[in-house]
């Protein structure tokens, strides 16, 4: 998508035709800064550090962590030890885990000296198709926004959204902003709710930022705020990303989703989960037996901003001295979800519903 | 309350007898910050810009914006005058505007050489009526904090709060920290999940703050962690404050203590809500009539911290040009109320339950 007019994606092959450049962003939304990596360790550190993040573009790190680890060690053992350490920088998402299983597969058979090239060629195809896949979510997505327009007599429909999944947590498009940037290119009024999401401000940082780039009308409320919003009938219908959809169909999502969901049932709005195949994780069959990443209770206690005169600084925000405990996730359960829109098209969140778009898996 | 061994309350008469003395609560938890007073304009500030906050405690404020009005121009129309700005600085609070009336009726009806002095008294009441109103609610709530502990067979209770309803709140005990105190200084083990409530982090800054300066074992979660806890097991009860109880029970407080009520709900775990009578509004049968205060969208934009250095400083944390709105209270409805905690005793969140306490109001 476009920052200032300028088409980019998340991440791409440096000029030297192997290293790695992506946007960083941790730096987001005070500076555009992109960074260039040559090695695994690194694009570890990128999905670790979550300079990348939103759980598509970690597997396509990861993909390409793999291509500059077989640059340096093409043996089944680095690869396999590579696929290792590379999955466990993040436990929740599952297309980090799909990302690598595509990697191994597509190197695995080959002698060493074709290794690198497969797995630049296999990395690549997954930021294609992820840009693909990401598109037909918008295309079954939208009609969604476009019902409920229809509903409303073409007055402004408004979407709540947590977290980011929007271009920045993918390859390009998003997810749960791919209807929406689809809905606004076609022309139908769309206004977009935003949860700030703390305790990293994906929301308030990258959603905003990027629904503001592309010139998307939305505004940014606290996490708290969502569920008054919808008493007052302020809101039409919530979409948001998932980093693990059980076979069942329960969602795990950024921490705070699963109120949101309940928020929406209570009053009777629509509450849709946009993902790609790659995060159906078919393996397990109830939402509670997805592991949860707790993460460091700094991310709690201190923020980042913006001083008067332009720096970016860390502040302590909480009593000195109280702890804190960091959840990154929760789990939804699927009775909260309306439907699961995947770039086959719009299901119900039940095995049933699943199984009829994915009967070769189910 | 104590903060390091020298008892305090939020609001006290200055050394010469007549100007207010308090805590600057915008400069909490960074600094323990005495402003002192002389004048109506200057009370009406401090509950307008939150330097005094809490339902109980800008009624307490209030009373006394009345006494130092009174001081410059005890006329009839320069009361009735006083009254009206100070009601007008904050909307959904009831208390603020019952302790207004209480103080109009005090002084009303008496000759204007006596007014000061009745005003004095009438608003000292108010405080002291406020922390044995407290003490009671404490001692009630108590009994549900000790019941979960046998149920738990002495192992520790974890209560989960939003915003602050504690001693800084009020003039001192708190309402639904009272329960909490009382517990803890009765021996039972009781841990805290602070709600850091944003978008002013009350929980964060001042929940956290006194709980840590009294010694209660506690711990700071973002809004959006409280359903996930309870879904895993790891909240016994929930107690909140409240702004205005209406006469069926609905509830409004603090943005986002729907979403964790419902939440509490979804997953069985208790809701109960700490008041003084004082924050029943007998006149209203309906939460969603309550009025809700929009503040200004720079507390969801911008956050102070400490700095590195020590220094407290105001960050941009959003991404630029991104508007945002600013509801600062949502109403649970009473379905959702497992119970209501007043200094008479615990009741159901309904017209019945109110009217067992509170026979001669209902």
């Amino acid at each position: 998508m476009n920052i200032n007019g300028t088409p980019y994606r998340t991440i791409w092959l440096g000029k030297n035709g192997w290293s790695v450049a992506f946007i960083d962003q941790t730096r987001l939304p005070h500076e555009l800064a992109i960074l260039e990596i040559g090695t695994l360790e690194e694009a570890a550190h990128a999905i670790k550090s979550m300079q990348v993040r939103g759980a598509p573009l970690i597997g396509a790190m990861a993909a390409y962590g793999v291509c500059l680890g077989l640059r340096e060690d093409a043996s089944d053992e680095a690869l396999d030890r590579g696929i290792d350490f590379l999955a466990e920088q993040r436990p929740t998402a599952v297309n980090l885990r799909w990302a690598l299983e595509e990697m191994r597969h597509a190197v695995r058979n080959l002698p060493r000296e074709q290794r690198v090239a497969a797995a630049y060629q296999r990395a690549a195809e997954i930021c294609d198709e992820d840009v693909a896949t990401n598109r037909r979510i918008g295309e079954h997505g939208v009609v969604l926004i476009e019902a409920a327009a229809g509903k409303k007599r073409g007055q402004t429909v408004n979407v709540l959204t947590h977290c980011n999944a929007g271009w920045l947590a993918c390859v390009d498009r998003g997810t749960a902003l791919a209807p929406i940037y689809e809905a606004h290119d076609r022309g139908v009024p769309v206004h977009v709710w935003v949860d700030e999401t703390r305790p990293r401000n994906q929301g308030a940082a990258l959603t905003a930022y990027e629904l503001g780039a592309h010139g998307v009308p939305h505004t940014i409320i606290v996490d708290n705020a969502g569920g008054h919003l919808m008493q007052r009938g302020l809101v039409d219908l919530a979409i948001v990303g998932t980093d693990r959809v059980t076979a069942n169909g329960d969602v795990a999502n950024k921490i705070g989703t699963y109120l949101k969901a309940l928020a929406a049932h209570d009053n009777r709005v629509p509450f849709y989960v946009a993902c790609p195949h790659s995060t159906i994780d078919w393996t397990l069959d109830d939402g509670m037996s997805i592991p949860i990443e707790e993460r460091s209770a700094d991310e709690v206690l201190v923020m980042s901003g913006r001083t008067k005169d332009g720096k970016v600084v860390p502040v302590e925000i909480a009593a000195p001295g109280s702890p804190a405990r960091n959840d990154a996730f929760d789990v939804t359960p699927a009775r909260l979800v309306t439907g699961i829109v995947t770039e086959r098209g719009v299901c119900a969140a039940s095995r049933e519903g699943l199984a009829q778009l994915y009967p070769d898996r189910s």
